[in-house]
This record gives structure tokens, C-alpha cells and sequence, in this order.
């Protein structure tokens, strides 16, 4: 069913946190690499505020290419495609930053996302985690779809305590302040 | 009469199920393939959903090119037109996608498409073929147009008792999670 | 006078017809082609489903580059550009896009068009030809401006018994599945 | 004074009528070439029409290149800027199509345009001289301005006999039906 | 203090002037050049009629680049930056025509501007230069603002006496037809 | 906390003043430079006025790109991306001008910025320093973060007595008339 945490763990297929007027849901940002020019190309009725995000997201990954053994011109020389599924549900906001971060990274360095990790945080250019609304609606929605693991910003650690117990005791929470962490929570180590 | 089901199998030409105020309907996918530089051109008054939707359809076909045998290459060299016909009329939504990866996968491989094919379902990004909306109305224009063998997504399969047993009857009902299931099902294996 | 048959047969100018609020009437396409890169130029003050119209229509020509003995590379080292005198009256609608068809096979082959020929239809990307509307008042129309063939698409057939008598015995109506036929109709054999 | 007939004969300045709702006027299209990669930039507030008009008169003239003993390469080596004065005067029709052949012409060709000309005519691509609104307000316009010889469409020549007497007496008109005729007359035979 | 009169002679900044709602002001019209690609950057909320007068006024520059001494190859291999400071302030209007020509000849040329020069006209391709309205305001403005010569167009010449006596007699009034003169004032003949 | 001083100098970190109607607060503006061929990203849901501000201040940069030691071919071959985050915070105005100067300059030099400094002013190409608004307010939102250098225009110097005494004696304030007094305070002089 889809919504649903990932029977196996994903290559570009991570899973970010929504919060919608009727509750929390998961989303999921999709990568597709191609040969190419550099191009990236956003597609999922995106808002003007998520598309910046993905590129800020972007960005950061670029920055970061010597850390992660990523060849630089790697990005010259492939377009990158993210999509978020349900196409024709709209999508804003920034608190998918990193998300997105750990989506291009999978897809490029073809490391597997571990397939229980769910997250939410707005990411910066250097990499900053940065603070986001509705995380007791979030992490509901996480729980629900079969998620265990909830990375989420620093600065929203305060709010984990308005998360019903029963909830809460059922999953792990990931504190970051920086985009590194992540990546070290939600990337599994070993090549597939 | 246009709009009804092909007398003989088509390269680059799909038929989805379009889902209008005054009931179900076919839509025809039609891909025309030139020498260029990998432009994509959309036409037939598509709203953008629908052109996000077939962006992600040939992005999802680009990243199978090695299992469909198309020198990756190709889409580099050529450009890609996709038309849906009856340009006069709106058309939205993203449950054209797979009939998208249909006929262009279609048109650059050569393979024909089963003429009595009709298909509805979204897709991603990595393949996966989501629900849509209004199944019976979908399936009921669909065997008006003489249409017998219809695609649809798994998390519409509860949505078949619906339809009426005389129609349902006279139909045979395809299941699928995945893009690489309904290339299975709607392409003629044999060259033409 | 313009608007009405040209005195001789035309190389670029092919004549279609328009239904407007105030009755039938005459438009003509003129295709003008420039050494260039490949550029499609559309004036006239069309909306934006004529435009794609003329993007379709373009592409049919150029797949079937082969059979109308059009060397293939001609398209990327020509620019087209396409203009619907009148330049201040808004033209919208898919019907020209047989006529469109015309016009640049026209231009590019220097097969003169027939002057006596007017033309309705939409046009697919694959060459069907599409019933249009208001064929009545299209054919007094194009009556009224000399014309005396009219094409017409195969789904307008039982349209012609709409057309007054007087009119109707004076004119050849010409029916229609496929653009092939309408340019075996419309083109003029001969080189000028 | 600026809208007054020039002292001079004058190179790529050619004089139009306009038509306001305080009475008729001219205006002057100005063309300046430089170097360059065929780019067309068009300024003075000009609406949709009269830009599409713009690039018409400039298919037009390159597509009679070598008629006028222009090199065919000129167009790709040169960027043409097309200006009409009094930037902050929205301007916007068809009518100053062979006003703008007639500049272009001159600007390329380095022929002189008479001073004493005026002119008003929607062009098409081929070069057919279409109809225009307001010439008796446009007539007295071009008197006022000291222009003695008013170039105008065949089909607006019934309305001549609307301009009163004095000041038709005072004019001389020349009536075209295609752009070739209006070269002939607004262009003067000499090098300067 | 920022709008006063500059204090030495500058090279690539101009003083035109502005006429508000509360009255005539200065503004600056500052250029710096880079290599580049013939580009031109326009910033300082500037309205479309203004950003087509800078347009034109670069057009005439380059249109005079053999009288100027510069080299014609140098608009290709430099992008041109254009900026009117306090970037807040939406402008619009042609009326600083004559002052992007002296800006934009001056950062080429490197010939200072005399700083006691202020300077308001439209200007047209071929160099023109049209009236402006609010020419008591502007003056007014610029004698606050400690300008001592003030260059107006020939058609605004009868607007000087609507001047109070007493700012009339301590300024400097400079009448042209053409750019060519406002370079010959505005521009200190020295190399600094 | 985001928002706060940072702990530790940074390269390509500059820290801004920001006036909303809550009162006065602190913005970061992060610079990343890629390999790439000139291009400026701007993201931050910045509006027009803030995003020509960019444009402004990378153009002047560039302009003194001999004066500050770097490479003139440094800006053809990287792309530079500028991110002010809290992404879905819309943002606007020219007051950031000198913020960017700087983190753009840190970026390209690497010399990082001194932590304790906080900056506001428009900057024009030539590198003058206008005036802002909101110093009174801005100043307290430095403060309350944990700054205690404040850079301001001088045409500002008059508003900073309308700071209360119990803040001001802890502030130290750096008057400025351009730009590259900025840099001179902002940046820390050693490597790191
Ligand atoms: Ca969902
Ligand atoms: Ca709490
Ligand atoms: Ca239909
Ligand atoms: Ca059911
Ligand atoms: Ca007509
Ligand atoms: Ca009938
Ligand atoms: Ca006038
Ligand atoms: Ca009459
Ligand atoms: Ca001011
Ligand atoms: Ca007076
Ligand atoms: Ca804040
Ligand atoms: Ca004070």
C-alpha cells in the first residue's frame, strides 16, 4: 500500500514527514539520475518554497562532494530528476531540506536509505538543520505508515514530549543540528 | 470513429481512460520521436499535472533503458512529442502516467501496443503505479470504446466489485504495483 | 480582394476555414521558411491551442519526412515560420490543423497548393483527422470566397446534409481519414 | 520638432500613420543593426500585435534577400533593434507593418527613405498589403506633419474620397497591394 | 549625503532627474562593465518603459561606437550592468535616456562626467532627443541637490520660464536635439 | 538556536539585520560556490527588490575583483548560489546589500567573518553605502542574538541615539560610507 514504510531498504527513495490539515502522512522524494548537462528538473505540484529548498538541498550535496567521494564533475555531466509522488497533491514548504539531502545523496553514491527511517527538517546551504512546524502530527503519521526511526531538527527537540506515550515509546528519535548526521543516521553503510 | 478502440496494433499510440463530468471516456497517448537534442514537447491543452506526469514517465523510462535495450544514447539524440488528441479539450491529472511510459516505450523500441489495451494509473518515479479515481466511470467508457483487457493499479483493486456485472463481466481485469508490469501486459512482444 | 481564392495556385499559402460569432469565413496559412536552427515562429495572434496545433502538425510532417521526399536534415537547418494574416483578430481551435499540414508540406517541397482548395480538420500527431464544428457555416463561408473543393474530416460526413441544396450542388466535398489524403488532394502535382 | 516630416532623407527611419483616440498621427519605426546572432529586440511599449507585426515585416524582408541584394547570411550576423519613440505611448495593431519593412529595408540595404512618404498597411508574410482602420484621421495626421505622399492598402482605397477635399488636393496617393510596390516608392533610388 | 551633487568627477555614473509626487529629485544612473557576453543587466526596480530606454540608449551607444573610439568587438565580450540606487524605489519612464547614453559611454570610454551636470531627455535610436514633462520640478531639484548646468531636449526650451527667477539665474541651461551633444557637455574631456 | 551569534567565525556566512512587524531580528546569508559557468541562484524566497540587490552587490564584487585579489576568470567558471534561510519566510529590500558584499567576497577569498558582526545598508554598484530603515529595532534584534558589532551607513549615524543607553553602551558601532569599509571590518584578516 503505498504511504506504507518500504518492505526493503531504497536506493534516491527517501521518506520525509508531512502535516496536513487532516493530519500527519509520509511523503516520499524520488531521485532519478540520467546522463546529461546539469539540469535539475522538479516535478510533483511543488510549491515555489520547496523547489528552492530542493535546490538549496542540492547545493549542500554539491559542497559536500570531496567528503562524499563524489566525483565533482559528476554533476555537470548528469540532470537530476526529483519527484514526490501523488502528482497532482500539492506541495510547499522547506521542512523536506532534508529529506532531499538524503535522497540525492543515496542516488549518487548508491547507498541504500534504511527503509524505517522517516525525517523532517529544513536544511540551509552549509548544512544547517533548522527548525519545523507540526511534529506531534508528523511523527503520528510516521508511526502509522510503520516507521521507527524519526530524525528531526535541534531546535524542535522541546516538542517531542507533546507526542502521546504510546507513540513515542515505540520509536527512536534521531536529534541533528547539521545535514552530516543525517546522512550517517539514514544511510546504510554497506553497497547493495 | 475516433475514440474507439484501433482495428490494428499501433507503435507509439496508448489508450488510457479519461474520467469527465459526463462520464468515462478514452484518451489516446500518441509519442512522435525526431532526431534532436532531447527536447520533450507536450501538446493537447495538458494542465500541469499532467505534463509533471509525463515528464516522470519518460524520466522513469530513461532510468529502464538498459532493461528495455535502448542505447542510452537515444534520448540525447532524439526529440520526444507527445500529443493527446482532441486539442481543444483540457485535460489534468496525473493517472496517464503509466499509458505514458507505455507509448514511449512503444515508440523508441518499436514494439507495437496490444489494441485492446486501456490503462489508468499514476506513476512515479522509480515505477510505482498509485491509485486513481473513478474506476467504474473509467471502465464503463472504456467497453463502450470496444476496449476488453484493462490496467489498473493494486490499491484500485477493491474498486472492480463496483462496476456493474454485465460490463465486468466482458473484461478482463489486469493488477499491477509496478510500471514494468504494464509493459509486460500492453506491448505486443513480436516486431512489426 | 483578400480573403477571397487566390487567382493562381500558391507555393506556402494554404486556405482553411473559420467560424466565427458572425458566420463562416476564409483564413489563410502562410509558412515562409529562413536558413536557421530549427526554430518554429507562430504570429497571428493565435491562442494557445491553435500554437500547439501548429507544433503538432509540424511533427507529423517531419516524421513523415521520408515519404514526401524531405531530406530529414532540412528541419535542423531551417527555421518555420507560420502566420495567419488578419494580425489583430484573435484565431484559437485545432481545425486548422490539416491546413497547417499543407502549408509547410507546401513550402518545403514547392509543390504548389490548389487554389481552389479550402480545408477543416484537426490533425494528430500520427496524421488522423479529427472532426471539427460549425461546418455548415464554414462552407457557406468558404462558398462565398470562391472556393468550390472543400475537405473535410470522414467525422463531419453526416454534416454535409446540413448545407443548403443551392450551396451544397456547387461544391466537391472531399472526405478525409488521414492527412495523406489531404495532401494527395490539396498539392498540385506539378513542380512550378 | 519631433513627429514633423525630417529635413533630411533618412537611413533606417521610415514614417507610419497612427490612429488615437485624439485624431491621427505619425509615428517613426527606427532599425539600428549591429552585429550580431540574428537576435530581433523591439522596444517603444509595443503591444503583442505590433511585435508580432514586427517579426513578420522581418521574415518578409529575409525571405526577399535576394531580391533586395542582400546577403542571406546577413541575418545571422546581425541583431536588429526595431524602436518607436515616445517610449511611454503604448502602441499596439498591424498597421505599421510595411512601415517596418520599408525601415528594415533601409537600415540593411543603406538606402535613403523619402522624406516626404507616409505609409500605413498590414503586411503578411508573403508580402500582401492588408487593409487598415482610421485613414482619413491617419491622412490628416500625416498633413499636419508635412507629408506630401501617403502610401495606402488597395483595399482601403474606396475610403479616400472620405478625407475632404483641401487637404486631399494637397496629397498624392499611392495605392499598393503587395510590400515589393511600397520599396519601390518609399526607398530612393540613389546611394547617399 | 546620497543625491547631493558628487563631490569629484566620476566615471560610469550619471545624474538624471526624477519628478515625484512630492517633487523633483536626482537619481543616479550607475554602470560597470565586465567580460562577458554582450549582456545587459538592468536592477533598481525599474519599470518595462524604462528598462526599453536602456536598451536603447545601449543601442545607440554601440550604433556610434566608430565615432566614440570604442571598439566595436567590445559589446560582445562585455556584460553591461546598469543600476539606479535606492533599489526600493520602483522608476519608470524614458525621461533618462540621454543620461544612461552619458552613463553607459562613459564607463567604456573611461571619460569622467562633470559632476556639476544634471541632465533629463528621451532618447531614440538614431539619438534623438523627445521632451519630458515636469521640467520646473526637476530643476528645482537638481538646484537642491547643488547642480549647477542642467541639460534639457530643444521641445522642452519653452518650459524654462516656468522657473522661479531666482533658481533660473544660477543655473546653467544647455539645449540639445541630438545625444551627441549631451556626450559633448556632460563628458570632461580629460583622461583622469 | 539558529538565529543566534555563531560560535566560531565562518566562511561564507555573513549576518544580516532584518525589521519585520514583530520587530527587529537577524538574518544569515549563506554563499556556496561551485564549479559552473556564471551563473547566480538565488533562494529564500527572496523578493525582487532583495534578489536585484544580489545581483548588485555580486556585480560589484567583480568590479573590484583586482582590489581584493581574486582571479577575473574566477566568476566565468563558478556558479554561486545564495541562500537566506528560514525558506519559507518571504523576504525583501535592498538593505542587505552589504551583508551580501561580504559573504559573497568571504566565500570567494575564504577569509572568514568575524562572528560578532552584524551588518545592514543598500549598496550601489560603484560600492556607496544608502540608507536603511528600522536601525533602532534592527539594532535590538542584533543584540538579543548576541552580537556586538554593528555596521551601519552613515547617512544612519543621526538614528543611532534613538537606541536605548542600556543596549548602545554594549554595541560597538562602525559608520560607513562604502563598501570596501566593510569588508575591512567584517572579514578576519588571517586565514583559517
Ligand atoms: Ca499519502
Ligand atoms: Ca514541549
Ligand atoms: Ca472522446
Ligand atoms: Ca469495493
Ligand atoms: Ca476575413
Ligand atoms: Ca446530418
Ligand atoms: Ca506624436
Ligand atoms: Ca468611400
Ligand atoms: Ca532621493
Ligand atoms: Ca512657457
Ligand atoms: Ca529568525
Ligand atoms: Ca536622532
Amino acid at each position: 500500500h503505498y504511504g506504507q514504510a518500504e518492505t526493503e531498504n531504497q536506493i534516491g527513495v527517501a521518506t520525509g514527514l508531512a502535516y496536513t490539515t487532516v493530519g500527519g502522512d509520509t511523503l516520499q522524494i524520488e531521485v532519478s539520475l540520467t546522463p546529461g548537462k546539469g539540469k535539475l528538473q522538479l516535478t510533483g505540484k511543488l510549491g515555489d518554497v520547496m523547489k528552492e529548498s530542493a535546490q538549496t538541498a542540492l547545493s549542500y550535496v554539491r559542497s559536500k562532494s570531496e567528503d562524499l567521494n563524489i566525483d565533482p564533475e559528476f554533476f555537470d555531466k548528469h540532470d537530476i530528476h526529483i519527484h514526490v509522488p501523488e502528482g497532482a497533491v500539492p506541495k510547499d514548504g522547506p521542512s523536506a531540506g532534508i529529506t532531499m539531502v538524503t535522497a540525492i545523496t543515496s542516488a549518487i553514491t548508491k547507498r541504500p536509505i534504511r527503509r524505517e527511517v522517516g525525517m523532517t527538517g529544513e536544511v540551509t546551504l552549509r548544512g544547517r538543520v533548522l527548525p519545523i512546524g507540526g511534529l506531534k502530527e508528523k511523527t503520528l503519521g510516521a508511526h502509522r505508515a510503520g516507521l521507527t526511526t524519526i530524525i528531526l531538527p535541534k531546535d524542535n527537540e522541546r516538542d517531542i514530549d507533546d507526542i502521546p506515550d504510546s507513540v513515542r515509546e515505540q520509536l527512536s528519535f534521531k536529534i541533528v543540528s547539521n545535514a552530516d548526521e543525517v546522512l550517517e543516521i539514514a544511510l546504510d553503510g554497506g553497497e547493495i
